[in-house]
């Protein structure tokens, strides 16, 4: 396997401006990689760049916080696909969870996944307890979406191998790890990577693959 | 004017509980406050526990980083509705503004205070210039939003008695001032509002009023 495959490149500061996006759309061709994740602004204009390529648009829905309401986060994502997202990246009902709202939290993902993109649900592992990590694992392999992705970069912390590794071992069916949230250097990547991780997010694909 | 009738009682953090929004909504009937302010999945608990008072149930759009798509942004802002919102407290197009996309931050504003309720507009002055702080306020006095905002609370700082007053000050019709991120003392509070502020966000008004 070849590290770039695996790759999504990512930029979601609230600054972010467009002559900042057409940079990592240009990176992100340069280097083949398996996505480009935006904030939803910008997602038309990255599905135009990456037209002619088998980059997936990628945008985040209920991002950072995962809070808002089902109903809106839904809109999101259908926003998002007729925007031309092939991949969504949600955050989960983090407090839901917290409280055992478990129901709540799989009939909104369940919900996103019927749309038919390829889903990617984060948990943020620095807000959980390993205990909350496994049920996250548990409700995301309930309502079918594809892959467990760890963090969203605005946390205190990023991915750890050690989350990689008790995600791995609480997945019972084909449910793929995304890592992110800090990933700069290749070492760390492919520790991610022996460790269980299928795919890596990361705001710097050129320092992990340059 | 009573401190209690301009305070926000306000909590987001992304783990919070239907037990902690409880509990805040009852500390605001205690203290009798302007608004009580929670993420969009709260929000329809909120309009039932406010129901028997005069407090404004409130919830944030496009937060905390700005920059989902208008569209999506304006849809969660009618669902908030809805669901009971009678102030919305919204983050602009942090990134746009600071390309001097103006029109864009502009637009996407204005549809949503043509929805009809009380429109705060957070720019998160932690990541604005002087110059790009009175850009913002132009905006929105443009798109005749009812209240500049400062912060979200979730970016390198909160309200500055600076910021209060260099938006006082570029401010030119009746546009309001609501101070907000890491406000959680009563000096801090009262040194804002001589500053110029209208409204005081914080996640602690038992410190402020008790």
């Amino acid at each position: 396997m070849e590290l770039n495959s695996i790759i999504d490149a990512t930029l979601l500061k609230p600054e972010l401006t467009t002559d900042e996006v057409l940079a990592l759309c240009e990176s992100a061709k340069e280097f083949n990689v398996a996505a480009v994740c935006v904030p939803g602004r910008f997602l038309k204009l990255v599905t135009q760049e990456l037209r002619d390529t088998k980059i997936a648009p990628c945008t985040v829905v209920g991002f950072p916080l995962g809070n808002m309401s089902p109903e809106a986060k839904l809109e999101e994502a259908k926003i998002a696909i007729k925007d031309g997202a092939k991949e969504l990246d949600m955050v989960l009902q983090i407090g839901a969870l917290k409280a055992r709202e478990l129901q709540l939290v799989e009939d909104e993902i369940l919900k996103i996944v019927n749309l038919g993109v390829l889903v990617k649900v984060i948990i943020e592992t620095a807000l959980l307890t390993e205990e909350e990590i496994v049920l996250a694992v548990n409700c995301i392999e309930k309502s079918k979406a594809h892959f467990v992705k760890t963090s969203t970069g605005f946390s205190s912390r990023g991915a750890s191998v050690k989350d990689i590794e008790l995600i791995r071992s609480s997945i019972k069916n084909d449910t793929k790890i995304k890592a992110s949230g800090g990933i700069r250097t290749r070492e760390l990547a492919v520790d991610l990577i022996k460790a269980g991780a299928d795919r890596i997010g990361t705001s710097s694909p050129g320092s992990i693959l340059g």
